[in-house]
């Protein structure tokens, strides 16, 4: 009996997002830079940088929600407060993460931002700072130093320099994350003004929704306001990094940052206007593509998982959804079987919960509408769902549950290293996905020989 | 250098749960069997019933909160609905779990309640139901009427057939899980009437707090009104079952049932009398005996992890950490390579949210509370927060973080069947505790190659 594929049946989920390129640019009014300052005893780059050449940057940033926020991330937090979202620079290191070293830690990483305040010429508070590696260890600041102001000599605005700095982010990851895009600008005279958004990051391992990024650097040359730049930021991360899972857990240090440097000669970027919507949505490209990137190179991972949730009551519903699909060990083990196991898919839907009131207030929900609905279970009707995996429908609660399929030809189809997990809920116009990847030994071999 | 293990630094968890014995012992009022009947191609057991001798039992239950609650979890939530807590038998099977079968599966799952009642002479509406096994098949009708009918000539009060329907639980377990005991509740002329709780339960994947129990049935002989009864089962549930994870997964069928016969010459039990806490606290010992049993016999699973947190700001904090430590992957990874890696502990116990609202509203909490707090991040000050491993303390907050800890002794002493992580938070009187299991390349095998 050949039965056909009936992906078809379920609604494409529609994107607005422009195209991205896996490639290193860095956009106007930046240099940057990445280099081996001897933190990593294996000699790996571990140092990077990225500083402005002209006026200070509009910047914003999200961090984790840990109460174990590391060193770094307290003293960005602060800078970006005392300068209302200026940044000259910012700094990474990777290695150690400065977490869970106490008042000693946070005198280092402020020795490490006056660094480079100094071979920038620039107020301390506009320096920002990121790092990842072992928790509980000290920096080793004199190596910081001198990697530094050896750096600065070498800053740059080629691609090898931007794909240097993407390299001396990595820790576990199996190879740099870059993406970039380019959006034209409406101008307030009809005109269009081409900007660039570009991103680097690192995953990829203690990763999981709120805040589900381990580190991230985004650059634009847009001209926005450091409280624009923040919505569109946080709007973006919504939908990109907090949809992303490797396995359940949230670092002490996860930053994205994102800087706009100004540099181009397009109009200032308002909030609320067609340019703002522009601007978020290459933001977001960016975003969800080196989510994307993570996820396929979680620890001990073989397959990315993309879950596809439309026909929810609305979107924070069916980013709930996918999110609890995407975060199941059983499904994730399925998958890395080739198992198209609906039973499990339609479990972790039916336990889907939304997320914290702070997810919830950035998609835009009033604060006291974020906090009663925080935590709450997603709308789930077992009669009105359908799901399809790889291509194959394998679940039509609407005919009564299990679908009739082709079960070694959905096997065949999710022999790929990507599966993409598709639900339709039947309930209303929400729409969402999730980004995630299979459990494996490997995963738990690595994570059971690390010693601390 | 010879470090001291400083657990004793720590406040220890306080309990005023009675000891409990790990072997088959059949409350007064009650028979009960399991048997093979067919449903299980492996030929083991796979039909259990307990069946009330006199007046209908007090009967109350917990179950599954996933959308997609299976039909004998449909029919008993009716039934208990319709009798206002009354019951006169159970029938559990297994091998098939009699879910996302549509109203096909519900008017199966009500003829299985019909065959039970027949044989006791009793309303169907008196009869409840549960069942596991694999999603989206059928229950084989005549087999399971034909065995019901037979082992109903054979019910008994012996101890064996206690063990007897503990086995027929079974799906993945690797051994039947039991606990009983007993308890002298104050009457009201000052005597005192032993009274025993017994539960019988299968694992032991698919657990996750919310609602964390697969299958259970806990029976006593004292005498108890419905509502009291369910107030005691929820009090005793959200302390154990609720805190147990074994890979982050609800089932569609998990269901916590307690029956009260009454058989007991002590007076009824009062809602709020000291002879009703004697009777929680019973029903809590067996329900976190039974609890242990399902972590440490998680899938793949060789340790058992318990992580007891104290110093919370209140007791629902308390477990959140606890619940947080205990479900995380790279901390049930560390377990598993006996890694004392208090950065995944730290990291673990930041990450906490509190439990949806219908946990903590059984909790004790008003509704209202319950919604706005559930989902929160639960308080950790990272200068407080103190952390011991198998007797090692291995973080002090306070006293600037990781502590000086004897590595090689530390993971000798992890080196055993049970492990516990303990957590002082520092903060307040708040205290709770919760069960998991290491994360094993055995857990993802089996749950790779199983096939639906």
């Amino acid at each position: 009996m050949t039965i056909e594929p009936t992906l078809e049946a379920l609604p494409a989920l529609s994107t607005t997002l422009p195209p991205v390129a896996r490639h290193a640019a860095v956009p106007r009014g930046f240099v940057v830079g990445g280099t081996t300052c001897g933190i990593k005893a294996s000699g790996r780059a571990d140092l990077a940088i990225v500083a402005v050449t002209g006026a200070p940057a509009a910047a914003a940033a999200v961090f984790t929600r840990n109460a174990f926020a590391a060193a770094p991330v307290k003293l960005s937090r602060a800078h970006l407060a005392a300068t209302a979202g200026l940044a000259r620079g910012v700094v990474s290191t990777s290695g150690s993460a400065n977490a869970a070293t106490g008042a000693a830690g946070d005198a280092d990483q402020l020795e490490v931002a006056r660094a480079l305040a100094s071979v920038l010429a620039s107020p301390v508070e506009q320096v920002l700072t990121m790092s990842t590696g072992i928790i509980g260890t000290r920096l080793p600041l004199d190596k910081i130093r001198t990697g530094i102001t050896a750096l600065a000599t070498d800053l740059s605005d080629a691609p090898d320099a931007l794909y240097a700095a993407a390299q001396a982010l990595r820790t576990t990851d199996s190879r740099p994350k870059l993406a970039t895009t380019t959006v034209a600008l409406p101008g307030t005279d009809g005109s269009t003004n081409e900007v660039t958004v570009s991103g680097i990051a690192k995953g990829v391992g203690m990763i999981h929704p709120g805040m589900a990024t381990m580190l991230s650097i985004v650059l634009t040359d847009a001209a926005v306001d450091p409280g624009t730049l923040r919505e569109l930021l946080r709007g973006a991360t919504v939908r990109t990094w907090n949809q992303l899972s490797i396995d359940g857990d949230t670092s002490t240090n996860d930053t994205v940052i994102a800087l706009a440097s100004g540099a181009t000669s397009a109009p200032p970027v308002r909030a609320g206007s067609p340019a703002a919507t522009a601007l978020g949505a290459a933001i977001e490209a960016v975003a969800r593509d080196i989510a994307r990137q993570q996820a396929a190179d979680g620890e001990g991972a073989t397959t990315l998982i993309t879950c596809q949730v439309t026909g929810a009551a609305d979107d924070a519903e069916a980013r709930a959804v996918a999110r609890s699909v995407i975060s199941s060990s059983l499904v994730k083990a399925a998958v890395h079987g080739r198992d198209p196991n609906w039973g499990r898919i339609a479990g972790a839907a039916g336990n889907a919960v939304l997320a914290d009131a702070h997810v919830l207030e950035a998609a835009g929900f009033d604060p006291e509408l974020a906090a009663l609905r925080s935590g709450s279970p997603a709308t789930v009707d077992p009669d009105r769902l359908r799901v399809a995996i790889a291509g194959h429908l394998v679940f039509d609660g609407s005919g009564g549950g299990p679908a009739p399929f082709d079960r070694a030809a959905a096997r065949a189809a999710m022999d790929a290293p990507e599966v993409l997990i598709r639900l339709d809920l039947g309930l209303g116009d929400g729409a969402g996905e999730a980004f995630g990847c299979d459990l494996t030994e490997q995963y738990v071999i690595e994570n059971s020989e690390y010693t601390t």
